[in-house]
């Protein structure tokens, strides 16, 4: 693993650009650490499709001010895909290869783990879209996270592996998500009720797929079926700080 | 409007229980006010359709120690059906009938209305099965409620008339509910999105009908379908509390 270091200071918290190897790349993620010097629970949090951007950069600093130690990881080799099509041909073989997926993830891990403010004992995964499946994948691995929260990524695995999850699970999205259609809402609720985890699913009214997310200003060709909704964002990630004060507090 | 009044001191919250006319009954419902002498945000809290217990009774004391003044309003004129058959015989009518409904509602809103406690502009209804769909019905009779929060209450009104709701609705519901099943789920979901409303539904992962009520322990029959889940119930009280905090917050 290679770190290359920027440290940033704000009022509290640090900031650190880190480079390791994954699924053939580079990943270039941010890490960014609470005040202190003592052991925090710990959070991944999995980019959209497109690639980790300063958007979930500084979801990794908001949880940090909140006390956690945060890595927002990256997934696509320190690339934003500003093309969807070139998009689509990074993520559709990755989303359907579960193995690439853990292996994004646990390299990713690794970084948090070897990242000395970590509690190993109180990992929890977020993630958006491709990097909510991952943080899924993760969990069905046998991970030992002790939460799931995923917004736009309600993606089955494979057949029994979610009963390897042991930590609860939240999942979020838009109700008009073409992309998470409710046949797959039902598909994904199955597989979590069927494997005896606990899991809740939030459907927010009136959403598209990655409504999360701000605008695009940038004159990117946007995907049908996607767009913003600033209300159910703020609330989704009122919910995500939520599923992480109930089962990884900060103390 | 007759009151009787029985005034319990707390800490710091002040309880009343109020008894007023609707529906052909004398209801008996119980009001609490938080310390202090100035207006709140206020909250109807609607009981589910064996009636008002203790149960949420608390659930107003609970709200007046955030700071509302909650009146936890009565459906069945002060009585708490154990016989499930006798529930249903008052309850199936009831549910039929908006306009009965709406009855209730008003006569409840009337009581929180002439409290001086009350700010008449920052008032929220949340419910419990019946009592979910009694505040439901007042959001589609037009009353400028600031926030509706229904937990098992997925019953949808007639046509067109859920587009006089102009508040946030949030409903949360049991994946096993045998009561309220997908296909209703799906029916509330496209009733609330047709007609414009902001809307959220958290599906609560293995959960029955009334999971968010504590076990009844004495010899009451219970009706298939029905059975606590402590967990999700707390969540659930927070998803609560989280909508008043945003649409009704105590200043």
């Amino acid at each position: 693993m290679t770190h290359t270091t920027h440290v940033t200071a704000t009022t509290a918290i640090t900031t650190r650009t880190v480079e390791y190897p994954a699924d053939g790349l580079t990943m270039v993620g941010h890490l960014a650490l609470p005040a202190g010097t003592d052991r925090r629970p710990a959070v991944l949090i999995g980019p959209e499709g497109p690639g980790l951007n300063d958007f979930q950069r500084r979801r990794a600093d908001a949880l940090a001010e909140l006390g956690y130690v945060a890595l927002a990881f990256d997934i696509n080799g320190g690339r934003w895909f500003t093309d969807p099509q070139e998009m689509l041909a990074h993520t559709t073989p990755l989303l359907a290869d579960p193995d690439r997926m853990r292996g994004i993830g646990h390299a990713a891990l690794d970084v948090l783990l070897a990242e000395p403010r970590t509690d190993p004992d109180r990992i929890a995964g977020i993630g958006y879209g491709t990097g909510g499946a991952i943080v899924l994948e993760l969990g069905r691995a046998g991970v030992d996270l002790r939460a799931i929260g995923t917004v736009n990524a309600l993606l089955t695995g494979r057949p029994g592996e979610a009963a390897r999850i042991r930590c609860p699970v939240w999942a979020g999205v838009g109700s008009e998500d073409p992309i998470m259609p409710p046949a797959q809402r039902d598909a994904f609720a199955a597989e979590m009720q069927a494997a005896g985890v606990d899991w809740r699913l939030v459907v927010y009214g009136g959403a598209l797929h990655a409504f999360h997310h701000p605008r695009i200003d940038h004159e990117q060709t946007v995907l049908p079926g996607i767009g913003p909704h600033p209300l159910h964002a703020q609330r989704a990630w009122q919910d995500i700080v939520g599923l992480l004060a109930e089962c990884v507090p900060v103390t």
